[in-house]
C-alpha cells in the first residue's frame, strides 16, 4: 500500500486526510469507506463512526491502529477499484488525480524524528575534505541527532532557505516509519517494527550547522527551519519493497545526475538503527528513523550548494521520486 | 501561580490534572472551577464543557487557552481558598497535600525539548578536563541539542541507569516553557514569549555521549533513555519570578553540596535562547527550552559520578526543590 497525507478545504476549514495511491490516482480512503458501509446497511452514524476511528486523518493514529486499520483500508480500495466508487456519502471525490492533491508529509507530526548516518560512503567523502579522518567511534555504533517533527515538508514544498544561511544543502536518505513499540528491540525482531519506508531530504544550513557541531550539542539551526525535513511522496508498506537493500537511488540537481547508488551501500542496517534508537527507552509508533545521507546524496561531497531558485529531485526505486524547490525566506 | 500536573485515578483509568499549589496542598483547578460554575447558577453540562475547554488536564492545552486559562485558574484557586471548597461535583478531593499527589512532569509532553548550553563556568569546569580548549564558536551564538519530550520524569521520580551505561551524571538547569508562539522573536520581546520556569535535570550516561560527541551529531543515547529528562517539581508562572537573573541555585548529592551558585551567572540570556530558537522556524506553545547546566552543576566538573542508589538534590530559590533517586534499569 502506497499511503498520503493530503489536505482539502472542508466548510469546517482544512482538514488532513489519507488517501492510497493507484497509479496515477489517490483514493479517499474514508469516503470510500463509509461509502462501502452504507452499501452493506450501515447507517450514516455508524459509517461515519467506524471511518472516524479506523481510518483518522492522522498517520500516526492510522499506524495506532495496526492490522485493523490496514484490513478497512483494504476494503476501501478494493471497493473503490471494483465498483468504481466516484462521489463519498459528502460529495467527496473519492478517486482523484494524484497531481490534484494538496499533498503533505505522509506523516504530518511523528512523535520523533531521529536521523542517523549510516553510509560509510558518504563520509569518505566528506572527512577527507575536511582535513580529517572518519572519527573511530562512528564504526562502534550508529549515532543521530532529532530533527524537528514539526518542520515537515513533503514533495512539491517549496523550501525557504533560512535569512541567516548563505546556501542551502540536501541530503539524500531513506526513512523508516515504526509500526509497533517497543524497547530494548533485539536486532533480529527489528524489521518487524517496520511500517513502512519514506523519501527523506534533510535540507541543511552548512556554515551554521559547522559551527554547532563544533560546539558539540550536534547540529540545531542547522537543521532546524521551517519544511527543512522533507518526506514523501507516500510511505510504501514494508511488504511492498521487495529488498530494502537494493533499491536504486538516484539524486538530480536541477536535472544533473548527482547521486546514482543503491540502498545496498548502507553500513548500518536498518535493523542496527531500530534495535540502537530503542536501547533504554521506549520507541514509540509513528517515529521516524532517517539512515542519514547516501554516499554523493549531498552538495557538500562535491563542493556545491543550493540557492534559491535551485531544484532538487530524489528518486528510490520502488518508492517514488520526492522533488523540491529552494526559495528564498519570505518570497 | 505554580503549577503542577499530577494523575489521579477514576473508574475510566489514569487521567492527567492540572493543579495549582498553596503551601504544601494542591488544589484541583478543574473541580474547584466546576463547582464553581455550579455555585454561579450553571448546570452540570455546562459547568463541565467549560472546565473541559479552559482548564484541560494537558498544560500545553492550558497554556495555548492563554489568558482565558489563567483567568479561570484563578477563579478556581479563590473559590477554593475562600468558600473553603473541599469535594467537588464528582466527588474528588479538591484541596489536598502536596505530598499526596501522583506528580508527573508539570508538562508531561512538550512539542519540543531544546536544551542549551548557556553557562560558561560549566564549560571552564569541563574543557581542561578533556584537555582542550572552549570552542570559540561557542562564543558566538547557543547552541542546543533536542532531547526526547515522551521521556519526562519529575520530581520523586526513579531514574532508571539504561543498561549500556556504566554510571550516570546529573545536569542542574534551568527551563522556560514558552506561552506564545512566534518566528524570528526579536531578543527584546523574547521574555513576553515566556510562559514560565522550572528545574531541569538533565541526566546523562557520559561515555556513551563522549562517543556520541566525537561522532558529530551530538548525544543521543547519552541522553535519551527512560525518564532521562526530569523537569519539575512544577511551572512558576513568569510573574511570580522577581528576578531570574538573581536565583540561588544549590545541587546535593546524597546531601552533600556539590554546586552552590546562582542563575546570574549565566552566559547566554533567556532572551538569547527564545531569540535563537525561533530563528527561521516557528516556536510553539508548550516548548520547552533548558539552558544547559550551571557551573559545577555535574558530576563531571568533579569527576565524580552516580549510581543506583544515589539521590539528587536540585534546589532553585522562588522555584522549589526536585529530588530524584537512581536505580538500576528493571529493578
Amino acid at each position: 500500500m502506497k499511503l498520503i497525507s493530503y489536505q482539502v478545504n472542508t466548510q469546517d476549514g482544512p482538514k488532513v486526510r489519507i488517501g492510497a495511491v493507484q497509479g496515477s490516482n489517490a483514493i479517499d480512503l474514508s469516503a470510500a469507506y463509509r461509502l462501502e458501509l452504507l452499501a452493506r446497511g450501515l447507517n450514516s452514524n455508524a459509517a461515519e463512526r467506524l471511518a472516524s476511528a479506523l481510518l483518522p486523518g492522522d498517520m500516526v493514529a492510522f499506524i495506532e491502529n495496526g492490522e485493523a486499520g490496514l484490513d478497512a483500508a483494504q476494503v476501501a480500495i478494493s471497493a473503490a477499484v471494483k465498483k468504481g466508487y466516484e462521489t463519498g456519502p459528502n460529495n467527496e471525490t473519492i478517486i482523484f488525480p494524484l497531481e490534484d492533491a494538496k499533498l503533505l508529509s505522509p506523516i504530518t507530526r511523528p512523535p520523533m524524528l531521529r536521523d542517523f548516518m549510516a553510509f560509510e560512503t558518504h563520509l569518505k567523502n566528506i572527512y577527507p575534505k575536511l582535513g580529517k579522518e572518519i572519527p573511530p567511534e562512528w564504526y562502534e555504533m550508529p549515532a543521530y541527532y532529532k530533527g524537528n517533527p514539526s518542520s515537515l515538508s513533503t514533495h512539491g514544498d517549496e523550501i525557504p532557505m533560512p535569512s541567516y544561511a548563505q546556501e542551502l544543502d540536501f541530503e539524500f536518505e531513506l526513512a523508516i516509519i515504526i509500526g509497533r513499540g517497543g524497547k530494548n528491540i533485539p536486532r533480529e525482531d527489528a524489521l518487524s517494527h517496520v511500517f513502512g519506508y519514506t523519501i527523506y531530504n534533510d535540507f541543511s544550513a552548512r556554515k551554521i550547522q559547522s559551527k554547532e557541531i563544533a560546539i558539540g550539542l550536534g547540529p540545531s539551526k542547522g537543521k532546524d527551519f521551517t519544511n527543512g525535513h522533507t518526506l514523501g511522496p507516500w510511505i510504501v508498506t514494508a511488504d511492498e519493497i521487495p529488498d530494502i537493500y537494493n533499491m536504486a537511488m538516484k539524486a538530480k540537481v536541477n536535472n544533473e545526475v548527482w547521486c546514482d547508488d543503491n540502498s545496498g551501500s548502507i553500513y548500518w542496517k536498518f535493523e542496527d538503527l531500530v534495535a540502537h534508537a530503542s536501547m533504554g527507552e521506549y520507541l514509540q509508533v509513528g517515529e521516524v528513523l532517517g539512515t542519514g545521507t547516501i554516499g554523493w546524496g549531498s552538495g557538500a561531497e562535491r563542493e556545491k550548494f543550493l540557492y534559491p531558485g535551485d531544484e532538487v529531485e530524489l528518486e528510490v526505486e520502488g518508492i517514488g521520486i520526492l522533488k523540491n524547490r529552494i526559495v528564498a525566506e519570505n518570497s
